[in-house]
């Protein structure tokens, strides 16, 4: 029996969790982290000594960022059968996170060098009420006027290759900050009408884009700014010209897909 | 001015409380309950001192039980408009619990006497994945064959004028055990098909009465139980015979109504 590298799909509720990374500071209580949990099952049911067990995930979800499809890999030497794989993490895993797929990949595969698209989903909860059972999932705003026309007017303007840096949190530390936007749309969710739903593909983002961009495009959608604001803003790369950052809750990454794959 | 009598309608996620009912242990730290948050709320709204503000509800909803509309009376003297007050209660409120209507009733208005009827859901999740997002919601069952037309079957048989004690828990308390169930049915959730709802109307219930139905209508479902296992309970007012008390978080309050407010 030979190590075999793993690539598993996770979806998870991010309210409970700081974040995706690990966080275990010196002489402190480590945080309550996605990669923590899963590493800590897998250590148990794999039997890796801790030091030796890799995990590496797609995407750094931050604190309270939820997921639908997270990619994480990870080599292993197991007499478990792949088609269980997924069932008997599961069992070890807290309820809020789970483990939807488990693959075997060639071991050179790279969860994060072999990205070639993401989805992110940004949820608006636009009503004068509070989202009561959703308020760990939307951003809550009222405003009788999100024009979602407008939205989608400016969401179509950040298709294409652009230098995004505009719409990234100063200090993201990315050399390059050019990235292929390949969908952007806006539109009521129909089985929440109260719900104006963003979704955002690309081949990567840099820190905070994607909060950025559906800060933007509400803004927009309010009529503050016009949808020819994004042109600006990828022209002049100025983060002061985009809208807010929104809050994490409101953000969920639906899916990674790697051509290598064919997925 | 005044005092005036106010009927408000709740809505909560019962997830994060002890339940309705105040609880205040001495030397202890009082635990954190719908009637406790809503009492210190209305306490620095309208000046009331604390302890000569008498809040009661209609329905002492268990620990994670949630509810769409709960009902609660108190008196006070304010000069708040009424169309104001579920605002000015809710801006005070943490966010998983709001009110959703607030009215001025007749002073003999009694929220717990004048009751005359209330529906109760209870939601089960049928399917091997977990539910991730209703985690809270829910009660998590896997069964191939939950057969919802013999529930069905069962949950008419409940219907009608009915010593219901043996769908109640040890200790009720109560000295008549006679109720009228006013509708019982249990269906697919056309939203969520993973889904069995069962609701459940009635004049009143003893105690956990309504996730022991619940509990015995899954019996049912998944064909441990003939639907005719209910005339039984019925006759005999035997607790053994009846199905497990199914846990809280799948129950929610949805609705209390009174005849003299000819709603």
């Amino acid at each position: 029996m030979s190590a075999q590298r793993y690539k598993i799909t996770l979806a998870y509720d991010g309210s409970a969790f700081h974040g995706w990374q690990k966080q275990e500071p010196p002489d402190e209580e480590p945080l309550r982290t996605v990669q923590g949990e899963l590493e800590s099952v897998l250590v148990r049911l794999l039997g890796t000594p801790k030091d030796q067990l890799r995990l590496m995930g797609a995407s750094r979800t931050d604190s309270g960022v939820h997921a639908l499809g997270q990619v994480a890999m990870f080599d292993a030497e197991t007499t478990i059968p792949i088609d269980r794989m997924p069932q008997a993490i599961n069992a070890r895993l807290p309820e809020d996170v789970e483990v939807r797929r488990a693959e075997v990949v060639p071991s050179g595969f790279d969860v994060i060098g072999d990205v070639t698209n993401k989805q992110y989903l940004y949820r608006v909860y636009n009503a004068q009420k509070r989202p009561l059972w959703s308020r760990n999932a939307v951003y809550h705003c009222f405003s009788a006027e999100l024009d979602v026309l407008k939205m989608n007017d400016a969401a179509r303007r950040l298709i294409g290759t652009h230098d995004i840096e505009g719409f990234a949190a100063a200090g993201h530390g990315r050399e390059s900050t050019v990235r292929t936007i390949y969908d952007c749309m806006a539109f009521v969710d129909p089985t929440h009408p109260d719900e104006v739903h963003m979704t955002v593909q690309g081949s990567g983002f840099l820190y905070n884009s994607v909060r950025i961009i559906a800060g933007t495009l509400v803004e927009v959608g309010r009529g503050r700014f016009p949808p020819k604001q994004i042109d600006a803003i990828l022209k002049t790369a100025d983060r002061r010209l985009a809208g807010p950052t929104l809050p994490p809750q409101g953000l969920c990454l639906e899916w990674v897909s790697y051509a290598s794959r064919g997925d």
